[in-house]
């Protein structure tokens, strides 16, 4: 069945061979390095025994696997409903929403597991993988959904994991460099996934920027069941966000008061974006793109602080905060951003994630430069910051300096990243559709 | 977009200003009361290591929040996805049900982490929180999600924030009558939740009488996919509602008990569903009405006794009458509560949620008149129904006679707070639709 | 409402006292063998706080409610919203799908409690009952919810509840074949629940062949909608996967062990899949189908091996293997099974259970067979494949050998009890519907 081509060029979306060639090229060499360099942690392995009697430990209840499985499930479930059904708000995309988050994040987990663990579990030449790698792989591919909202519709699959693959490598380095480096402390991923991924993703869709994407104006809109779709996605982000948050936080206490920030915040983030929502709009009614997206920024913006002494009523106040300015964004900066900057960004992820995420790192920033003995106890200011070893000496304020430092990086790296593989995705041999094409699930799926 | 105006009279439905200050300035309310009252509890403070030493504790995993966690997780879902999408069942009313069940959810949990705090989790003037709080206030949403049910479709969101605001309040009084001074146990809520929950919605509903409801009869019925939305909703609620029954139960055997009599309830209650769901028709078809409802009356029916020792054999009795009586409701009560009783019940919680909350009140209080130190053990015994302190000389049959207590406690309650929010309601201020534009988004979103 | 009957047989699909019959008069089985039989178990009595002494055990997090349930829920989601909604994308199925899954599954774990515990919980004439039992019944109906797969849309709820009485007690007594007489491992149910499962459908599909069903062809493709449903089902299998695998498997490193090679070989098994979706139609493109389904491929290949050392570069192996089967399975064998053997597959379990699951037992096999000391340490290879008593003398080679006995044992009983319970079901006495009424909610559902 030809599809008429109108007058854009005329551009070939064959996936044949091209696809099919990436994917399986790619697993190869996923095998390969897999075969070389990774291997069961020591509470994966069959080992155990033997070094839970090391280790000194009573019970294999004691197995970091119950601390962190039920977390890492609850982030799974955000990773691959959440981001993906997110995006099926699109009338004719849901397929290319749902389908493409999947092959890419199942493509970049495997990347991350290798990437982030030669910087952090590389030992006698092998990578040791935890439950807690199989998290912070989930986190990484997380900052790889998050560019793809910007992108959402008018790319091919091939891009997309073109992209994963220098996205992963670029958040690893990033992370390295902030967690290591810089001592920075960012759970939940303000910064390293947030601000990274959406500046990352902004910039990309600055480059790939389509003069005539009105061309697919009448596809850009929501149907009715579309938008109940995209609600799943919300709801299961909204809800497991808290486990996001406290996932890879330290053992007892940490976890604990990570959840609760971010539960706090998130709540509050609810009602002021419905407020604002109702008060923008001439006619006062609520807009569903509003109610799935903004009433997330309060979990966006807790994710370096949540872990730190917040407090419950200190997340209320970042959490509605952030409802506001989500909103806010989504009614005047994104027509801005697009009419202006050129930067088309189909699920307003400037709104979502770009903001949220600097409001995040500033909080933390502050949070950590505030803390007091008095507050955390001695024991527990020490364990909270990590001021052992080289940082023994740190001081709260210096912290907060480093955490700031931390923000700058991300962005940093978000543009120069986001410039050269957005360059890498402009080249015309990777298939992506003409400009009336676009946020059409027909053009890579039998519909 | 003009709507018509039909022979209802004209009602003024503009949400702007008054939705955002009503959100706005409640949501600032909150703040300032967490600044003055909420602290994070001990185990969820950064001083959690010296807590640990004093409480003598040997690992983190010793944290309560390894103990409850995975169960608030569940339950978060079954408020938020699980209501949100049983009431998606509507054909045109998906967003109002998701959504503003979300907006009031939302409020709902941070005015109950105060007022539950205030009774239960205060001391030296600050409310201690930690993971048992949030699933509190969830399970005190709970109730609020169950009234909405009676008048989804009815109300504008004002309304609902409005109600909320009661219904968390009156809740907490009547739970802290229970819990406190009846020394009633009811860890799954059959009688605080689901009894007072329904019948303060019957109530309200009775109150807000609409006489001309018929008007926008071609609305309140479903189509193909709402009803396959409104399936998420139903299998979520089943599918966790173990968690939901155990998830404030005692450490250890109480948990496990709970999950497992409600496991066991439930299945039976799919069984006996099914069948008079056909049996009950002419035609012999099944409803998608009972199979979305009817099926879950097993989960409320066991609430106060999943955690005694109700057996998984008691179980699969309680299940299959709850299953019965529900559907039985559906077919027959309903209708029959409208035509004569002026009670118009959207979702059908009296069938759902108040007959089954009855049951459950009586099932739990025979199971408590019923126990013996044999069949618990002498500790066992005490443990489970706390019988310490003042209550040490307390009898299984005097226990029994508390539950009854409780029941009486909470109609009543449910039926004086009911009629009191519902006057409330019915003031003309609060922009409500009439009655021509029920069960239709459109009047307050944007579609 | 007269439907037309074409050339068929005009069939009475009436349930009206048929179906009520049989789920009312099971359930009373139920009630009465649960209340002869089924305790609660030691970890969920009210006498534990005894029991706890008398093990020893120095805290309730000890109680296996706390190694299992997160993972038992997960199970419990894939259950019934998993494969409930994988079987939605039929365009008027959609309530059948779900509801009969919902109905079977419900009157199956019922019965796979008894049956299974009677064959692995039975002491002092009780069945003794926790939360593991609960896993184990899940798991149980799971390889219903497979065979029910083969026969979608073609059966009434009452043959579904027929099938699931003979096929529980059948995966009961080759399960425990496998699991006590052969002494094999089986933690994920390559064997147990897909292979069997699957042929056990297979078979039965075969038997009640319907040689006019192309009358119903139009009911038997999807609509956009219901695809995306479907794909829900998808991500909540693939997701919690690594739960499946690991749920009953030893507490501590096996646990975490197969929730890591679970997750790689999922991972895997996507990117092939994709791969090969495309490269096998003409026009390059993606097919729902396939990503729906193979993509699942790699958990049922992992199910026997997960829990042993399989590697994570081994599972990324063999998820890419059974990603690529499955998926030219799709493209081939399922029309070729229909056209030649006229075996009837809706869902093409052949190529997602079946297939997979014999992999799976393979791959067991030779992992069994390659276990050495040197990789288990001496402690964990004699806990990894239970080296004691009895067994204290077996082999690697020899375990291995027995693994392969266990497929073979597994096929054998799913022709064997295929073909019986086909036979039985053939019978006119069930209320199936004619063959132009096939995949059709209308004939079973008010719609």
């Amino acid at each position: 069945m030809e599809r008429p081509r109108h007058q854009g060029m005329a551009k070939n979306t064959y996936m044949r061979w091209r696809l099919p060639l990436v994917c399986l090229l790619w697993e190869v060499a996923m095998i390969v390095l897999f075969g070389v360099f990774v291997h069961f942690g020591a509470e994966a392995d069959a080992h155990w025994e033997e070094e839970k009697r090391e280790m000194n430990l009573t019970s294999d209840i004691e197995n970091d696997f119950y601390f962190r499985y039920p977390s890492f499930q609850d982030v799974h479930v955000m990773i691959f409903v959440g981001f993906g059904f997110l995006m099926t708000f699109l009338k004719r995309y849901g397929f290319g929403a749902v389908g493409f988050n999947f092959l890419l994040a199942a493509f970049g987990i495997q990347w991350a597991l290798l990437m982030q663990g030669w910087f952090h579990s590389f030992k006698n030449g092998k990578i040791l993988i935890g439950v807690e790698n199989l998290i912070n792989a989930d986190f990484c591919v997380g900052s790889v959904c998050i560019a793809f909202g910007a992108i959402l519709g008018k790319t091919s699959p091939i891009q997309l994991l073109v992209m994963t693959l220098f996205q992963v490598t670029l958040f690893s380095v990033n992370e390295y460099i902030l967690l290591n480096l810089l001592h920075v402390k960012d759970a939940g991923g303000s910064m390293t996934i947030h601000t990274f991924g959406a500046y990352f993703g902004l910039t990309v869709t600055r480059i790939l920027y389509r003069p005539n994407l009105e061309q697919s104006k009448d596809k850009q809109g929501s149907v009715y069941h579309s938008d109940l779709f995209a609600m799943i996605g919300t709801l299961y982000l909204w809800m497991y966000w808290p486990s996001f948050n406290s996932a890879i936080s330290d053992h007892g206490d940490a976890q604990h008061r990570s959840a609760i920030n971010t539960y706090c915040s998130l709540a509050a983030c609810v009602l002021t974006t419905m407020a604002f929502s109702s008060m923008l709009q001439k006619k006062g009614k609520l807009d569903m793109v509003h109610i799935q997206n903004a009433t997330l920024a309060g979990g966006v913006a807790v994710g370096t602080s949540a872990e730190m002494m917040l407090t419950p009523y200190g997340s209320l106040i970042v959490g509605s905060i952030s409802g506001i300015v989500s909103t806010v964004g989504y009614v005047y900066f994104t027509p801005f951003l697009e009419s202006r900057l050129h930067i088309q960004d189909t699920c307003g992820i400037h709104n979502l994630h770009a903001m949220p995420g600097l409001i995040g790192g500033i909080v933390g920033a502050i949070t950590a430069a505030a803390a007091t003995e008095d507050v955390y106890g001695k024991e527990g200011f020490i364990k909270a910051f990590d001021f052992t070893g080289a940082y023994q000496t740190r001081t709260p304020s210096i912290q907060g300096g480093f955490q700031a430092a931390g923000i700058v990086v991300s962005l940093l790296m978000a543009f120069a990243g986001g410039a050269i593989v957005g360059g890498i995705l402009k080249l015309p041999i990777w298939g992506d559709a003409a400009a009336e094409n676009c946020f059409e699930d027909d053009v890579y799926w039998e519909v």
